[in-house]
């Protein structure tokens, strides 16, 4: 090899680096967005010229998101950027709270991808970017220098006649060790799947920090998908990429709760599990809360914890599957074949805040003990990510 | 719980579902966008009425990014899209060959996400939506109904000082069975990462698909991180979310290369593999392909198979590390060491080509038996697909 091949080499490189990542025509600008300083004020930057309006729209906002976007209202509770002589949109926040947040900005009413942050989370049907303020809790959201875990993402044969994707966590030194250990079943929303909790819920890094802290034991995480019709995530199935809507199939019809004990089979066959009651646990958001109380109200001795998050409780046409019928007696009877700890936790501003305040109304009818962890806003990844950073450090004690 | 209280929870969950996966205040417009139509013509939609101009910036559309994107063209090779009397932005592509096509709308001259098609990967600092157009090899990238192996997001101690993330994928029947695979170790570009060749590179589909078709022995896929500087992927590290930048590190300073052998070691140590060399391989793409030919050529017993994809090849200053010198009688040794295959493939286009041209020329000045497929185009991941998808099968036989 000629070495004056080589000075020529490295230049080319260099710019076919750049060609390469750029390869998908997507022209990064020569700038930061979404800057946390210090004092966890964030900036962000936009070069526009030609635009004629740029907002944030933020969960640092302010924005109540049910009750505005529910109706759609876009343009409520957003913040405006403001352009300076070159054509560059810039806005700073006041210093925020310690927070994994979201957002997006708003281009002349189109809602688009902050292009100077390539760190973005689909939640459905849609990106948001994300950024976080640390300190306090929000550090146990970050990707810190802790023993790691690893993430498997899988499939598992289901009744359903196909293969069903799913994300397992285990925690550091499961691959090293022939250690068994513990499994908390960690379910999503109606709107979610099997990827919810490892992006906006930060399950792994919740996990690795709350271990290596001491605070939490070491166990495995099971993240399924709830909607038996779907093999797997919108993008990862055999359905290619594609948009999804909601109640495309049924969702709460009893079909996943009443065959969700073949996961729990195949977990326990395929990992190392502990593979009982006491070492078991199951938990959810909202849909995911739902399924989690009559799956282990229907198995009573399979789970010997039970995490309501939000949990859309109340929703429960017991003539939609045997599975939702007599929820009351099966639940005393749960109790009564022994629940290490039932904890619940929702926002005083959800809009499922009274259908769970009469489902321990029920459950003190019968004197059921429970933990009840009540914070403030509404049916938020905020919440969600609290309720499994209070849930996890009680499992398996 | 009443009874009356159902239909008005039902119809609150349906909008609360909404409100949930919208929490992050991303208004998803209600149309589709990346149709893929029958004869693989694919529609492009986007409502922006307020928009001056509207273009879609893809690979389909012709562009050649090497060329056109060092420079920074903002506007070569775009197409533009049309307006309707609704302010609905359009445009229909002629039928597009078989492939994994990227692209991004440009709207008044800014680079943005199409916000009605929630599928986008990042490629070093920048997102860019995907579809596909099935047919031939690119249904290879499909996920298919067939048995899935699982991908491991994971960390190993390096002696950099901290541990380091990588991903592996084992193939299906790894967890049910005791059987032991070999390994092909897949290393990325200079823009990349550990996550690259899951991505754009569709390594897990690809595996799955072979396998299933019994093209491809069942195997063992390492995917690290090259830049030994870096912990993890952006965003996937302690340093948190934020844009990358070239060259912020050494990254071809021979350290990698140098301290490799211990990812093997670890890889032998926690994983079922067939730990000789005859049932291990190296292949990258770019800088990737750079490393693995030094990295084999430097442990002439540890890999039986080898594979320089687009490789850049020839920007080997010897001073630099002693990884670099005498790569020539290296490389002799390797071979008459054995290799079971050497297989190298670049693309006529590709800024590489004579640097890689020279390379098989040594080689063939040796008499050193080489696998070389040439391809039409440049240094994109049309072509590395390729070379995986054409590589894979002749591993291990």
């Amino acid at each position: 090899m000629k070495k004056a091949l080589i000075a020529a080499l490295s230049i080319a490189l260099f710019f076919s680096a750049k060609a390469s990542a750029q390869q998908n025509l997507f022209i990064s600008q020569d700038i930061e967005s979404a800057i946390v300083a210090e004092d966890g004020s964030v900036t962000f930057n936009l070069i526009a010229p030609k635009a004629r309006k740029v907002q944030i729209a933020g969960d640092f906002a302010g924005v109540k998101a049910e009750a505005d976007h529910v109706a759609g209202l876009v343009g409520a509770g957003m913040i405006d950027m403001t352009q300076d002589k070159d054509g560059m949109w810039t806005y700073t926040t006041a210093p925020l709270p310690p927070e994994l947040y979201s957002y997006t900005f708003i281009v002349d009413g189109v809602s688009v991808i902050d292009p100077n942050n390539p760190h973005a989370y689909r939640d459905f049907a849609t990106l948001s970017n994300v950024f976080i303020v640390g300190g306090g809790r929000a550090d146990l959201f970050k990707v810190n220098k802790v023993n790691h875990g690893t993430l498997h993402s899988c499939w598992y044969p289901s009744s359903m006649g196909y293969d069903r994707r799913m994300n397992v966590y285990t925690p550091y030194g499961y691959e090293s060790s022939k250690q068994k250990y513990p499994v908390l079943y960690l379910l999503h929303g109606m709107g979610g799947d099997e990827d919810e909790w490892v992006r906006f819920g930060r399950t792994c890094q919740i996990l690795d920090n709350l271990i290596a802290q001491g605070k939490a034991k070491p166990m495995i995480v099971v993240m399924t998908n709830g909607h038996t019709a779907m093999e797997a995530a919108p993008g990862e199935s055999s359905l290619g990429y594609y948009k999804p809507h909601y109640f495309e199939s049924g969702t709460m019809d009893g079909e996943f709760e009443s065959i969700f004990m073949e996961i729990v089979n195949y977990v326990d066959k395929n990992y190392r599990t502990i593979a009982k009651k006491d070492s078991r646990a199951i938990a959810g958001l909202s849909m995911g809360g739902f399924h989690s109380a009559h799956i282990s109200a229907n198995n009573p001795d399979a789970f010997g914890y039970v995490g309501l998050f939000s949990a859309a409780l109340g929703v429960t046409d017991p003539s939609i599957s045997p599975i939702y019928q007599d929820m009351e007696n099966k639940v005393v009877n749960q109790f009564a074949k022994g629940v290490k700890l039932y904890w619940t936790g929702i926002g005083n501003e959800d809009f499922l805040y009274n259908s769970n305040k009469e489902f321990r109304a029920m459950l003190d009818s019968h004197n059921l003990k429970y933990t009840y962890l009540e914070t403030s806003g509404g049916h938020v990844w905020t919440n969600w990510r609290i309720y499994l950073s209070e849930f996890v450090p009680l499992l398996f004690k």
